[in-house]
């Protein structure tokens, strides 16, 4: 694998600082130069020896560095673009950890006017329920999967050396376009958000919810994890995806309205069969699941 | 703590297996005379030891037993009482195991024409999601809460002996009546597997769901986990409490829609404030739940 000059690191959180962290220890950056939008934030990062150099702004981040990742929110994302597109490094990779991804080719080729061919979209599955320097991991990548999302523009040559660099941190790397990715992300994983979170609100907006909330149990507690999440990350993923995330939430709804029909009815033949059809898939996929985690 | 010279099981599955083992494991009783519907499962608990002697009926295994478990589907709960009325034994403490508890109360009095005093209506929160002998767990019910729900006719020294019995297993009691603990299981149980089941069953209806099941990772995998649960049970669970599961579902409809509202709108601030309320909640309730379990 080649090894990188420099690492500009645009956003010192916990995507960000755990790529960092990583690309030292596999000695795939010689050097990191951060930039968080708050100094306090870059000056904690230097601190804690996640980065080396602390930068005043994105494009310092980015001038000088042939390794760069934007890990900013995703609201912040167009914000970066305009504070670098005057000074983007044509010769360096450029990537972006986003959980949304046609957002941001489209702010990307609403400022730049297309698609620079060095810059990579990516995904990589992996995070925490908190964010910050201070819960930056090593091994936060290691075992899972990455989505690179490239578009007719982009080089091959980036798109060959985003994979090696992902890979050096043991990742799975998958292609497939903006558009798909955030099809599939609407339904695995925002969708169960917004579930989670809905249903927790419910909870809480009922005058029992305090008994409630003391008799809860495992199934509960498993159901409801993700409903912990940061607040501006996913604010940020609805917004981005709406439009996907919607039709998941119709779809949803069509389910729900199923069940909940047979259930009025009294129809024991049909609830039985759509719970089976849901317990089925589920024990199967826990199984490939399973399988494909011991095959790594 | 009394000992019982015999416990008369029905239904030998995984909830009642699991009662005997435990119950004879800490010398609660002495001898376990079982039965179940079909007399191969019957066999089987013999075979394996959980019950000492097997019988061809409900009444033959109330007969005689100074304790009575009733541990049948939700479903056949009615069929059971029919079953014993005629040689209803009123010196033993009968309980049985149900995840519902009005229906049970309700066909109680429809065919006794009142609540015997001695029958104690209580469900143990602990389950797995497979059922049968084989799953018996000596451990299952240890360090979990069981739910009593007397009524006014119950007998103060059963209810204080059924209190007595579940303790000796190692679990922690509480009381409420059987139209409040429907009403909490409703919203904290009973909603979480029929959003999971509708969930899941969306995921699957859609022309891409292998691509969406492939990507899917560890937030879609605690979110299903419940949706694995066995047909039948929850079937039978959502039939019997039907009316305070739909109040739930409606309570879950209203929080859902002014989420979308909110995503539609692009309103940043309400949008964070609502997912800021569950998260908060959520990670306050991970806490004092963390709480307990190091208290126990």
């Amino acid at each position: 694998v080649k090894k990188f000059e420099q690492l500009g690191l645009i956003g010192c959180g916990m995507m960000g600082g755990s790529f960092a962290l990583a690309a030292k220890r596999v000695g795939l950056v010689k050097r990191v130069v951060g930039y968080s939008k708050s100094p306090s934030k870059t000056e904690k990062a230097k601190q804690s020896g996640v980065i080396d150099i602390a930068v005043g702004s994105a494009l310092q981040a980015m001038v000088g560095s042939d390794l760069v990742l934007i890990a900013v929110p995703v609201s912040a994302t167009a914000d970066i673009f305009k504070a670098i597109q005057f000074g983007f490094n044509k010769h360096a990779l450029v990537m972006d950890v986003g959980s949304t991804k046609a957002d941001v080719v489209r702010s990307v080729i609403k400022i730049f006017g297309e698609m620079p061919p060095n810059f990579i979209p990516a995904h990589p599955i992996a995070g925490k329920e908190r964010g910050g320097i201070e819960e930056a991991d090593v091994d936060l990548y290691k075992g899972l999967r990455v989505i690179l999302t490239p578009t007719e523009q982009t080089d091959t040559e980036s798109l060959k050396l985003a994979e090696l660099v992902w890979q050096a941190l043991g990742m799975k790397v998958a292609h497939m376009s903006a558009k798909e990715h955030d099809q599939i992300f609407a339904a695995v994983s925002h969708m169960p958000h917004l579930l989670a979170f809905a249903y927790m609100n419910s909870v809480i907006g009922q005058p029992k919810s305090q008994t409630f909330l003391e008799m809860a149990g495992p199934g509960f507690r498993d159901f409801t994890r993700i409903a912990a999440g940061d607040p501006e990350v996913w604010r940020d993923i609805f917004l981005a995806n709406r439009n996907e995330i919607l039709k998941q939430s119709g779809s949803m709804l069509h389910s729900l309205s199923q069940l909940e029909y047979a259930i009025r009815q009294g129809d024991t033949t049909g609830l039985k069969d759509m719970i089976t059809n849901a317990s089925r898939v589920r024990d199967a996929w826990q199984l490939q699941s399973l399988a494909k985690k011991s095959d790594a």
